[in-house]
């Protein structure tokens, strides 16, 4: 059975599967820690309540090596997971060569990124692994709860203009298929025919960027709502996040631990969120001593100047129209900027969540994608959506990688995701 | 509010924002039918019940323009969703010219797909979005309850052999990466770190291939369990299919009444489900007149055959060695075999789910490599995994796209997800 389920059979015999992750031996009685990606279960082994043959199995185990081990489960309140095993039984499985790559002491980032396979089964590891779970199915059932439609939109895409930072493959007689860097466009024709959609998937992009805030691939989730307008989707936001960090929170108490995170500063994150109009933050950034200019895009420093006066994720909505999408709507109030925002994290986190109300007047959109110099026939089905029956819509964009990062208190995306994405970095 | 919740509110005034989809007037009284993405509304006018601005309103109404319409709520047994409204307030929102592409006529499948992203729309496109949310919401709470982890695996690999079918595109300095057409080998490193752990994402295909049976990207779910067996594999398999098709029967009943599908064929689906050896399999293929040879995969119309005579998804298991993968397992009892099955779905629609119990012996493993002339050192990581602590482990593939043709009843997989991709199909 599982470790984390033995709390239940205190009492009684159990038989546990799993791998080796520490050994000791005080010459009559040898402790076993083994791990089965449950939990963590410490074994005691009484050399007078074995057989020779088991006694001797135990001294024949190495860190990683598999094993079975049957006995009985004990209360324990200084144990992990608050039991321990008193060993009947120990069988070795697979052994484990004493070359196992990752040992107890400091390894180089590259060499634990090389050994990505075995790097997983560490404790620090295991913890993140199960938050971005529980953070992935937190999403999931917000929506649900909801009544949002999950919509699957196409990795590969046609040409969608020369935009920078696309892997291209050829496709067939088609010429060459790009890999989405955004389910949006779609997720917006869903939402004329579902009401309200969200997307989870893969993206991807080819950006010579070696920051410790970017993946080649990573996870959006992308949420698009009918009817919602720029203000309803920072509403929709703060919640959205909200209910994930809260989720991480109930259910994830002990991997937050495990990561030694500052869980006040989680504990404290619920709507409203703060709102500053981006020529507010300029003003701000710049009493600070930033160089930003009215109408630049906010960097990543500028970010951090900018959140280090707040202890809550906060939006900065309405950035000047060059600095954004051509598909974000026209602010009515002040038309050189959009009705967008971005979601900036606490504790210089940065961004977590682009979005915008989107352009729903035909030939504003129209004149925006000329403008851009995009294709206008593989913008044409696009345009549709404002031709038949357009309508107020909104939604965005929130990065899973740097959303797992944040709640586990992560300076860089890379343990983030099992097998991360970068420049330099394909395998394994 | 959505039309869905219009029932909690008999009695009671609501406006509804969504898309006209039918019109129809008897001089005095107008009936428009309006569609928000949950549901499909009767709104009636009378026209001495409304301004004079409403009725003309009502008179430049076309199909798929937005509208918000406000009125009361009035129970009716005969309307779909049991409400209609009594019209009070009719505003244009967005206009939808007349020559809105598709028309209540047959349209060819070409024209639709190009028009996808209007398609969408159509009652029968929005009862398939919806029951295929609901399969994957299902999916995602199956594994959830049981404690499993998700786990996203990467898109981009690295050179995995010469296999056919890659898409590859150019990455950085690494040379070509390769879009995943499994996580499978992924998901037996995360397994050995987490136990029981699943993932979902999209695969690809490159395959000149036009049969109704398959696409170039669809979604997989690729569970992995730490000391399964292949037979424990078959049984999470039957009930993690049996508890899909019970969820989509349970909450997507409207959707499939949509569609007209045969819900008894799907109220039938219960473990446990036949099993039939290959061996055996072949002997009743060819008893049937087919020319399979033992030894020989089985084709899409030996399935049909041999599932003709069962009204659940069956089980073929233990294939020969030389028609399935290299990480499977040999047979103990059959080394012409190894320990695998496919499971079928029933009324012809061919394999769903594809399983084994992995190789778990280093030795074995490696000379399979060797034979299928496969890259040694881009598999070194795999098996690492039989190096350090090897472990029994079993796991399997769900095709997503043919979960759903199967339960909304879809002789082709094209309209299973939003925005198919097929050999000669890259737009919208």
């Amino acid at each position: 059975m599982s470790i984390s389920g033995l709390r239940e059979v205190v009492g009684q015999t159990a038989t546990v599967r799993g791998w080796v992750t520490h050994i000791r031996s005080s010459g009559k009685v040898a402790f076993v820690v083994a791990r089965d990606g449950s939990g963590v279960l410490q074994c005691v082994i009484a050399k007078n309540a074995v057989s020779a043959e088991c006694w001797e199995t135990f001294a024949r185990l190495t860190v990683e090596a598999s094993i079975s081990v049957t006995g009985e489960i004990r209360a324990d309140v200084r144990a992990p997971g608050g039991v321990e095993m008193g060993v009947s039984d120990l069988r070795l499985i697979g052994e484990s060569p004493l070359d196992y790559p990752i040992q107890p002491k400091e390894h180089g980032i590259d060499f634990l990124l090389d050994h990505r396979h075995l790097w997983l089964r560490s404790r620090k590891q295991v913890a993140i692994a199960r938050i971005r779970h529980e953070i992935e199915q937190a999403i999931h059932d917000f929506f649900y709860e909801r009544g949002f439609v999950r919509v699957d939109t196409p990795i590969l895409t046609a040409a969608i203009g020369e935009r920078s930072g696309l892997f291209a493959t050829e496709y067939f007689d088609e010429g060459n298929a790009y890999l989405a860097q955004t389910g949006q466009l779609y997720g917006e024709a869903a939402a004329a025919a579902l009401g309200k959609i969200y997307t989870f998937g893969p993206t991807f992009r080819a950006e010579k960027s070696k920051t410790r805030r970017h993946l080649t691939e990573f996870w959006m989730i992308e949420p698009e709502v009918a009817w919602n307008d720029s203000e309803a989707n920072m509403v929709l936001q703060e919640e959205f996040v909200s209910y994930i960090v809260r989720r991480a929170l109930d259910r994830a108490a002990n991997e937050l631990v495990e990561l030694e995170r500052d869980t006040g500063a989680l504990e404290r994150v619920k709507p409203p969120f703060p709102r500053i109009n981006y020529t507010d933050a300029v003003k701000t950034l710049q009493a600070k001593g930033s160089t930003i200019q009215w109408g630049d895009d906010m960097g990543a420093e500028d970010e951090t100047l900018l959140v280090a006066d707040y202890d809550l994720p906060i939006f900065v909505f309405n950035y000047p129209k060059e600095a954004k999408a051509f598909y974000m709507k026209e602010n009515p109030d002040d038309p050189r900027t959009v009705l967008c925002n971005d979601c900036l994290g606490p504790e210089g986190y940065g961004e977590i969540i682009g979005g915008s109300q989107r352009e729903d007047d035909y030939d504003r959109l129209l004149s925006r994608i000329k403008e851009e110099g995009l294709p206008l026939d593989a913008y044409g089905w696009y345009l549709d959506l404002r031709k038949y029956g357009t309508f107020t819509h909104a939604g965005f964009g929130l990065g899973l990688e740097r959303t797992v990062a944040w709640i586990c208190g992560l300076p860089h995306l890379r343990e983030t995701i099992a097998f991360p994405r970068m420049m330099n970095r394909l395998r394994p």
